[in-house]
């Protein structure tokens, strides 16, 4: 079983409208609402691959019910985590134009006991588990070294860990020398102030993480290791809904950690499942057979 | 007591972000959340007047939840009519620079047994009524007749009624003779094809509404019935925020018919809460003194 953690999860709402006009009234044509954050989308990626997966996160309020009924309907199991305060939402406004305007609430602050909590939760969930996945941004005023005790906790029961996080959480993480951490290529400058994502990736190398994977979008996704650097092309002309692809490229990252596929092959096996993500309309979604497809047609080769 | 009823209540959402950009990804700096809908921001005006009110509405899901929690937060008493659909919410994004742009979700259907447990809690709530207010849209799919059951259950027991609605639903509504109908000028426009707001309020009062109101923004506002049209000035310079305004009207209107207020006594107390209204932040506040001041310095004048 593959755990993957949610600090700060989301009911993430998609609203349809003929046309966005700011200062304007809209009438909403189409609402789907679907159970959200990071975490929770590695998750449905790792249903998808035959792989189990459990969601571990805190959940409040009448959001934080709506977040666990998604869950269920999505057949993936979770270990709640209850919380006070409400969980956040995310709007997504698209226009049949393809136009796709996203508010992201921040969320609320986790009372200390919570967070024991749910340091404890994710300790309770290593038992049997052969990865551990941290998504995601952490609740406002969450220590950041949060994440960092959820690696050195797997690190202990020997439990392969995954790190997709930006800034001082990502930083602090990496110095407890998870296996792989996931920025994109925004993130890991924000992280590091390193422009080139190579000098960026070694950073986060010399601070103790011991492989980092950097998504670039259409210019596909390096891979540095202390043995070197490794570069996936992207899928040429490929277009759709970029959200969700990381998610898809760390639940790749996880089931290759779970299987001990070997490196580079598992860089491989994330940049189709990025890929096949783009293709899927909802984050968490991925199209299996386009999946199957970029798999062969992949390329990965050593960067001098 | 005065019973409004709120066929299709709204969770009201309100995001501050930095500015609005059409395609971009907005962190939500602040979320605030209240129970809405134009019924329920009426008993929150007549609260504020002293006037007990009664809200009654179908309410469902997680959102119908919060809807009940916060009616109880504005200690407004209410009768729930629990159906299977969760209660819509409305979105509205406001940037520092006072743009306001709203996302409003249709709502979704009643079942025809939770539109006759609708029908059944408003006739349950008459007994004792002063007036009965019905205010906003319909759900989805529901009969045009529905406020016209109403009225008609209000005449029966001699209760008077006030209408705000649009469209078939208001045409419907007219012709069971209501004591007032109050659509804005555009609302009029819509139901009656009028350009003229006189002519549109006259085809009402052929219907047989008894009174149409007409409220016309800065334009102030129009009362006609069979004895000729008056006109309430606006209060110049008024700069605030006019969603609610109606509703404030129509508190004023259902007011002035619970106290035998005389017409055109009851107009002018309906434009001074309009103004008043626009000066409050939120839909169902008003600002007090203003209000007092308003009613004191407000014209009336019969039109030729």
């Amino acid at each position: 079983m593959i755990v993957t953690v949610t600090p700060n999860p989301a009911v993430d709402i998609t609203y349809t409208v003929d046309q966005l006009t700011p200062g304007g009234a809209h009438r909403v044509t189409s609402v789907s609402q679907r159970a959200g954050g990071k975490g929770v989308n590695v998750a449905r990626v790792l249903r998808a691959l035959g792989e189990r997966a459990l969601v571990v996160a805190p959940l409040g309020g009448s959001t934080g019910e709506e977040l666990a009924a998604g869950l269920d309907r999505a057949d993936v199991p979770a270990r709640v985590v209850r919380v006070g305060a409400a969980s956040r939402r995310t709007i997504t406004v698209v226009s049949p134009a393809g136009e796709a305007t996203a508010f992201n609430e921040p969320g609320v602050a986790l009372q200390p006991d919570e967070l024991s909590a749910l340091l404890a939760a994710v300790a309770a969930s290593l038992a049997g588990a052969r990865v551990l996945v941290l998504s995601g941004s952490l609740p406002p005023d969450a220590p950041p070294s949060l994440l960092a005790h959820m690696v050195a906790e797997a690190q202990a029961r020997g439990v392969p860990c995954v790190v997709d996080a930006v800034g001082p959480a990502l930083l602090a993480a990496a110095a407890a020398e998870p296996d792989v951490v996931k920025p994109n290529a925004e993130e890991l400058l924000a992280t590091t102030g390193e422009e080139d994502p190579v000098a960026g990736a070694r950073d986060l190398l010399a601070r103790g993480a011991r492989c980092v994977v950097v998504s670039q979008g259409a210019a596909g996704m390096l891979g540095v290791t202390a043995a070197g650097t490794w570069h996936v092309g992207a899928v040429p002309g490929l277009v759709g809904n970029p959200t969700g692809a990381g998610d898809a490229a760390v639940a790749g990252l996880a089931s290759a950690l779970a299987t001990g596929l070997a490196w580079p092959e598992s860089l491989r096996r994330a940049g189709a499942l990025g890929a096949a993500a783009v293709l899927a309309p909802a984050a968490g979604d991925i199209d299996l057979p386009a999946y199957e497809r970029f798999l062969t047609s992949g390329t990965v080769e050593r960067v001098a």
